[in-house]
């Protein structure tokens, strides 16, 4: 296996294997009967946070895998502003979890596929998320969906 | 001192009552430095949650007053579902916790004074609160905004 340098990495390439850390996370959900939905935090070339979806186990529905991510990093950082960091997730954000990322305002977001009926987006971007956060969309985003279409498909069939 | 039975008292009593406990919260929050918010969830007259904001102190975004009393709220009934309800909080909750308040399905939510900077009212309530949740402002608007505002007034003559 080649050695990946991710800081050299051109962005594509690094956003895809980040991506792919947040479906680790997201498989972690799905082990534990929950949501499939993952996230890392990355800083500098390095994952300071990670979180999956745990509303079910932890009877909280606060326990989305961003604003796990979001504590881990923080404390991580030692601090609570994510500045210089980005949030990988394989869904995009709810308002709740967007909602969270204004507060910590985070660099980058860059989400797999989107949440048709509860993603942050369809209150519109501008008066959520923070201005100094940028936006990007559709990584990795077939294996994102997939993931969470089968769950809901397997869900109904039981 | 009169006994109150919470459930005999007129609405407006009540709330009032409730709302003093919710700012009892924010006066915790204070005597720790951090934003005077505080929150309490009641459920059939019994106080079932209670928060204070924290974010200072965990270095931690997501530690809003609210956040913690649906956290709190949640284990007590051993669900991840709110319903009868109602989340009493000294100041209009951020687009974070409305997120969060949504995903309860609280029945009821009651604020003291409006956020007009960050309350989560700003993106238009329709898109943001669950369909099952009533809201109410202004009970003891005056006091609740006092609290945070002098806090802020004295943070800028330091």
């Amino acid at each position: 296996m080649k050695y990946i340098n991710f800081e050299e990495a051109s962005d594509t390439v690094s956003d895809e294997i980040y991506m792919k850390e947040a479906l680790k996370e997201a498989h972690k959900a799905l082990e534990q009967g929950e949501v499939p939905i993952g996230a890392v935090i990355v800083s500098n070339g390095r994952i300071i946070g990670r979180g999956h979806n745990l509303t079910e186990r932890l009877n909280d529905v606060t326990a989305h895998a961003e604003m796990q991510a979001f504590t881990a990093a923080a404390n991580y950082v030692g601090g609570k502003y994510l500045h210089d960091c980005t949030l990988y997730v394989t869904i995009e954000p709810c308002v709740m979890c967007a909602g969270a990322a204004y507060w910590t305002q985070i660099t980058r977001i860059v989400f797999g596929a989107r949440d048709e009926k509860r993603g942050f987006s369809n209150l519109g971007r501008a008066n959520v998320l923070h201005p100094k956060t940028t936006l990007m969309s559709g990584v990795l985003e077939a294996e994102c969906a997939e993931l969470i279409t089968s769950f809901f498909r397997n869900k109904r069939i039981k």
